[in-house]
């Protein structure tokens, strides 16, 4: 069976003209600014007419999933597929997703538009630059990091230790070479000599902060707010000492507004925003969310990761913060996947294998219970892979009822919204009955220390949490100048409940390490970082770039 | 006499929308790709329709200057100013401008889209990130310069010396700390540890790329053609040896696509592409200027700094190149940058001095005969300023009428067209006498350092040139690998005919000092560097960034 390729399926589609996309949102053509023909952001003046008309009208459903593995899981695709689906059966239904990182086309992750019949288009731009966003990060980045080695060369009035400068330089590129770096060499006109690195776009804290602003007034005070470095006496230095805040915000105006594309089907979409979900908290725009909420009936949306860090960001910080509640989530699993999660190397997953799938229901179990913890109504949608036997998806169905969680085998992949029409009926129904009880897992007034733990036991099911030295006194420190109220953005591998990656499946009798601390105090949470995480990534021996080009009609080939 | 500022006219001013300008230019709406409603970019496909049309059908008009001071000269004014007064006086006339860039905005230098009642808008988003070309042009450069690291790491099969690795990288930012810098650094996981730096967007070889291509095809063929260091053989590592091109032509696809914005008077400007003219040829698009040719009847364009960079590049580069020819020349001066070369200090530029004056007329009259020897009729445009005398102006208009040169006394920053209107009807009837008789300098095959010494003699009467011992050898050693055809490109203080920017007015009895050559094999020329030459700029002391800043309304306010 040969499928045409994503990009193939990407470039085949009928897109209608975005300003006919944009009248399904209620918006005139003089209220979105169109990029191309099949892009737009929306304009200012839709902004302000949506906060003034009060807002959600809306229900709002997360789609996360279940720990990732290799085999792929399809949380993207099943995002659009929702989107489309909840369209199809006549509901009014918007997407919202978080925008590609550039650097990744080029290594080997490839691009994050859906896949298959489930995706957003134009696919090839909006993997690249598309509206400029994340360039526009960088630079506002960057600009601040210029203003802090130009301080130190002009005298340094603000008595920064050059020790102690805690913000680093940002490109959206996959560059080893950039992590740990040497700057100021070749005498006293290249200003002071001083370690410090690169990160990639997306772990930018000006990312974070775009995401979770609620408005251009918000953005400047954030940006403003964010700490720098700090002095012998350990007091912080903060970007408005530097007056950056205001040339950072000018730089940021029009990536603040919201990006509307289509899915294959025609359906909108709002790309918007993409933060890590591991050092940030890796949801798209509180901006775009909300006026998704006031332009359609359902938003379905995702959060980066495994429900262990995605959901759980998304609903102790982004819902936190912006005061927004879901009202369904969608738990996303693959057969392939599970069967990992079970115990199978990827080499054997063409196998059928009832037992190990049964084994990796232990994995899909704990979110869903997690996700409960959180007072909210659950629905699993598995997504069908060409390998997987009717064996393998009863037995995740039946696991699945056992425990009173409607479980749907979804083949959006393949068919589009045909494929979903039934998950899609059922989330609306739940969407729309209220059994949403939205409670974050901790209050504003627990401690900082404490926070973590709640995370850790809670969600990680750790046995505890084991601090280095002075990350407890760090925490008390920020707790006494204010910022204990803060939430805290966990940072922990992706694949595990645990720290250790290869911990697959429902591990226990585990424990949390916590070896640094990170306040960011413009995007408003505290980062624990628990084991390795890489904030800049290297490009593999053979990068996908090397097999990108321009076919001979000038269309871009090789991205996936 | 309280002037409106710069941003104040341009916000104010009466935009149509993009479409309109871009019918004026005879463009269907489908042949054009909005960006927002004040922005556009010409779609591939009337780019091709110009092609397939057989090309020029206007004549293009050359806006140069005398040697820049910091009393201001008005070059980028008086190319909107005679692009306005051409239209005025009814004739279709289209502007050609370089791209802004974001880095000096928020130094010192400000914007470059015009001033006064002569701008184009709108100004804070063109200044600013504008259509996303630069930061296009950055990415490309950057994953270059990551690809070559990343093969470094993964064991260096190219057998490329790592000391002699020539791509830096780049950010479109004022960042004084980046020109010198380890990289590598933190162990075996990040590469291996070497010196480097970044260069700021415009000095990138991609920009000059990107200018002096013709096609998609013609720059990926440029871009793999770029020589990314060598091996201890001293044979050249290429771009396309790295598999580096296809990715990098399809960051660029869009930036390739010249950018349509207007004029305060409604006028159509393509404004695309921005190289430094010192490392590089400082000349729009070659892709604009002959789209501006195949669709307007007068096309007015610049060169950077005075007429012995700019113009001398865009006649022996940029026109060589593309088989491009001028009708007319304009050259730009100043009373007051008259007057600084008949040596007047900036202080003291209120006082009238016409002795002064007429000494700086040196200045002058030198790039007048500079313009005649290229076989092109010269018009001199003095921009008024309110300082200036009649007495002071009386004496450049007679200085030039003794010479056979008409000059105008310009007031087109205060006035627009109104202000521009006889200097434009007589560059329309002189640009369609045919008096034109365009030669460049020197031919294809003369010998790389007799065309260095052929622009030093005849351009900036050096009385020859001094070559670093080794500059020779690697011209000779260029020559036998096949790139003795090449252009020369030299890179100079734009402050004096000299290398020495101290020496103002005609300064003789000096010698030009190569110091060191590059072959930049992408852009197709030789740059041959005479003097300091700054690739990154620092930020001052009070940066322009802390005065920039969002006004309630969320319009930027501060920039320059």
């Amino acid at each position: 069976m040969s499928h045409p390729s994503d990009i193939e399926i990407a470039r085949n589609a009928h897109k209608k003209p975005i300003a006919e996309v944009a009248a399904r949102l209620g918006l005139r053509p003089d209220q979105v600014l169109p990029y191309g023909h099949d892009k737009a952001k929306l304009g200012a003046g839709a902004l302000a007419a949506r906060r003034a008309g009060g807002g959600q009208r809306g229900r709002l459903i997360l789609v996360t999933a279940i720990n990732p593995t290799p085999a792929g899981e399809g949380k993207t695709t099943t995002t659009v597929g929702l989107g489309d689906g909840l369209n199809a059966i006549g509901k009014n239904a918007a997407i919202c997703l978080r925008e590609p990182s550039l650097g990744p086309c080029f290594g080997m992750k490839g691009g994050a538009t859906g896949g298959g019949r489930a995706q957003v288009v134009p696919m090839d731009a909006i993997n690249l630059h598309f509206t400029g966003d994340f360039h526009a990060i960088s630079a506002a980045h960057n600009l601040l990091a210029a203003m802090i080695d130009n301080h130190l060369h002009w005298g340094n009035a603000l008595d920064l230790d050059p020790r102690r400068i805690t913000w680093r330089r940002v490109l959206d590129m996959n560059d080893r070479s950039l992590r740990q770096v040497a700057t100021g060499l070749g005498g006293a006109a290249n200003g002071f000599v001083r370690e410090t690195g690169f990160d990639i776009t997306v772990a930018s804290e000006v990312m974070a902060i775009l995401c979770l602003a609620e408005d251009l007034d918000d953005l400047e005070r954030r940006l403003g707010a964010i700490i720098v470095g700090y002095r012998r006496d350990q007091s912080p230095v903060f970007a408005r000492d530097l007056k950056a805040d205001g040339a950072m915000a000018a730089l940021l105006k029009e990536a603040m507004q919201p990006n509307l594309v289509q899915t294959i089907e025609n359906n909108p979409a709002l790309v918007h925003g993409g933060p890590f979900a591991n050092i940030a908290h890796g949801c798209n725009s509180v901006i775009a969310t909300k006026a998704a909420l006031s332009m359609a009936d359902y938003v379905v949306t995702e959060a980066g990761f495994g429900a262990d860090l995605g959901a759980e960001k998304f609903l102790n910080i982004k819902c936190r913060q912006a005061g927004l509640a879901p009202d369904a989530v969608v738990l996303v699993a693959s057969i392939r996947a599970l069967k990992m999660n079970g115990g199978v190397a990827k080499g054997d997953l063409g196998v059928e294998n009832v037992a190990a799938v049964e084994a990796g229901c232990a994995n899909l179990g704990r979110h869903m219970e997690n996700i409960a913890k959180f007072g909210l109504p659950v629905v699993v949608g598995l997504n069908r892979f060409a390998t997987d036997t009717d064996a393998e998806a009863d037995a995740v169905i039946a696991y699945c009822e056992a425990r009173g969680v409607p479980a749907f085998l979804n083949t959006h992949w393949a068919e589009g919204s045909a494929g979903i029409r039934a998950m899609a009926e059922h989330v609306a129904a739940l969407a729309d009955q209220g059994a949403a009880n939205f409670t974050p897992l901790y209050a504003d007034d627990l401690g900082l220390q404490a926070k973590i733990e709640r995370v850790a036991r809670e969600i990680y099911r750790a046995d505890g949490v084991a601090l280095a030295p002075r990350v407890a006194r760090q925490l008390a420190d920020w707790e006494a100048q204010g910022h204990g109220r803060l939430p805290v953005c966990i940072a922990k591998t992706q694949y595990s409940f645990s720290a250790d990656p290869g911990r697959l499946g429902a591990p226990t009798g585990h424990t949390l390490p916590v070896r640094e601390v990170r306040l960011a105090a413009g995007a408003g949470f505290v980062v624990a970082l628990a084991g390795d995480i890489m904030t800049m990534p290297g490009l593999p021996r053979q990068p996908a770039a090397e097999a990108i080009t321009l076919t001979d009609a000038g269309e871009i080939d090789g991205l996936f």
